[in-house]
């Protein structure tokens, strides 16, 4: 086989703080380079050709001068962007992975990639991907990837839930919330729901929501206090409606801080309601996916994507072609103009 | 015996939200009524001469609009105010209950008190006080009483502790505070703690305090990245200090979250370090004692009392004399100006 194109998407400058991303700038499209999938040197590690990229909120955090710490490390200038993504090996000298497998975990993003640093090839960076269920590659980004597994794993590590308790699911369209209603109405709760959209809401009511509401037209401490209060609030946004969660929250409830979105690009709210975790006894967990892996991955894999593949599980996904719509993808996430889970497909297989 | 005076101290007005209340107004001293203890009907259950009786921050709380809910009952207006207290059964028709026994429980504060409604008299409510260790009966309100509880019970509970991990503990002078330094010591933490003048931060080093500061002349922010950091904090007071708590913890703190002092007289306060519970993967606790009791209140009583009779954990309190007190004694308990355990001794047997 001749030597072929291996295009990547490159992080070409870092954007001004609170500014969105602009493609073309912050990110470009780059062409130059080819590889030759038939004889580049393994050393000791296998090729992969990158079939879909997962497109993240929390990218948009690593997009900031490297100097600068987070849990999450920063993209280089001049290098390629790297996320979750699945791809097909190959060709493969390391023993635990072999031609024809398909591999889940962080990649550049780039078409072809040798992985030999012996750093990344731990099963741990690397999970070759059984799919039993033939679910499309795509997937194991969304609800049977990270997302899915930060709803998963804390959901049965924090919620304490019981039947016929009530959680409130904010950002309840997006794939973390999405699963987070689902496992929740599985285990026979009742779920308040909010999004920012009335489509948003729409697909958040077919997923079984019993009460699903656009936080921009409706007053959240309003419906909660219809509602009759919460056990459980899932966050993925903070600020007031996190205050609003603490004033309806029953004795005993549980707050599980996944995210504060609402936080990150704006100057700190006033939290009117911190007295009532003393004196309603709440517990607030907040969390990184990664701390859970330990715990709960291994039953992931085993739960999730049977229930994705019986239906009992719903998802929904807003797909981009080739490593050129890389820089418009990021910004619609940040924007929230997507559609679903938004996953950039490289190759069909 | 003839009539004797019964003295009460009469819960009298509702303070204004975030003003301290006023002795003379809040509260008053009443010796209008009088009591003939060797006739007054016994209806079933026991006379009890109040020997002790607690003041205890939370009671600000209790001072409010009774259709306000909270975690507490209301006092009302007109009647005695009520707390935790000691007292010596002088008759008693009830058959778990002798004349010389000394309970311990909710009491008015009133000299002599009838207790004979059957809701009253379980044993979750008045507790018989064997003190094999002799200890003064006022112990059995602090460090042997609530607070030695509060302290106790969730420490065991929430703290998670590891030898050599690093504890901050607010209002560490106080009757909670203090116990937790002291098993915080005891199981091997490097213990910094806070206190509202030099001769609270005396005591408290007195207590094997690692690091012990005047928080109205220090810097806590400072002082908590002086020392590296904390892995767990014991919240009595929230506001600034838990906002700097929330910003010097490292990733996996556990916050007891016990009281917020600072909120229950003054307006809210802006958190900055809110997003951190999320990143850095706090676990906060809000809890109420009785809530905990189910689980150790039995460890509590086999374990504290002979560590206090060894000496193995001291205690400081700062005594009030009559009920005539209890205004001046309640406030001093608001502002922090008393010197220990506030306890108002009624009667000395």
């Amino acid at each position: 086989m001749a030597p072929v194109r291996n295009a990547r998407a490159i992080f070409n400058a870092i954007p001004a703080p609170n500014a969105f991303p602009e493609p073309g700038k912050t990110t470009v499209y780059d062409d130059s380079q080819t590889i030759d999938p038939d004889t580049v040197p393994l050393n000791g590690g296998f090729l992969v050709k990158t079939l879909v990229l997962s497109i993240d909120p929390f990218m948009r955090g690593r997009m900031r001068d490297p100097s600068i710490k987070s849990y999450a490390p920063p993209f280089f200038v001049g290098q390629p962007l790297n996320n979750y993504a699945v791809a097909r090996v190959l060709r493969s000298e390391h023993p635990a992975i072999k031609a024809g497998d398909h591999v889940y975990g962080h990649l550049p993003f780039q078409e072809y990639v040798v992985l030999s640093d012996p750093a990344e090839l731990g099963r741990d960076i690397f999970r070759v991907l059984e799919n039993k269920e033939g679910l499309p590659w795509s997937a194991y980004l969304g609800v049977c990837g990270m997302p899915g597994q930060t709803a998963h794993h804390a959901w049965n590590e924090y919620s304490h839930a019981k039947p016929g308790e009530t959680v409130f699911v904010t950002a309840a369209a997006g794939p973390v919330g999405a699963t987070v209603v689902q496992l929740a109405k599985a285990e026979g709760l009742k779920v308040i729901a909010s999004a920012g959209s009335d489509e948003k809401v729409a697909f958040v009511k077919s997923l079984g929501a019993d009460v699903a509401f656009n936080y921009k037209t409706n007053d959240t401490k309003a419906m909660l206090e219809r509602e009759g209060g919460i056990d459980i609030y899932w966050d993925n946004v903070g600020g007031p409606t996190l205050d609003a969660a603490l004033g309806a929250a029953h004795r005993h409830a549980r707050f599980i801080e996944c995210g504060m979105i609402s936080a990150y690009n704006s100057e700190p709210y006033m939290l009117k309601n911190v007295q009532l975790i003393v004196t309603r006894e709440f517990k607030l967990s907040g969390f990184i996916v990664l701390s859970l892996h330990n715990k709960y991955l291994g039953r992931f894999y085993d739960e999730i994507p049977q229930m994705v593949a019986s239906g009992q599980i719903k998802y929904t996904e807003d797909r981009s072609l080739g490593l050129e719509a890389a820089g418009e993808a990021i910004v619609s996430v940040q924007k929230g103009t997507n559609t679903g889970k938004k996953v950039m497909v490289v190759s069909d297989d």
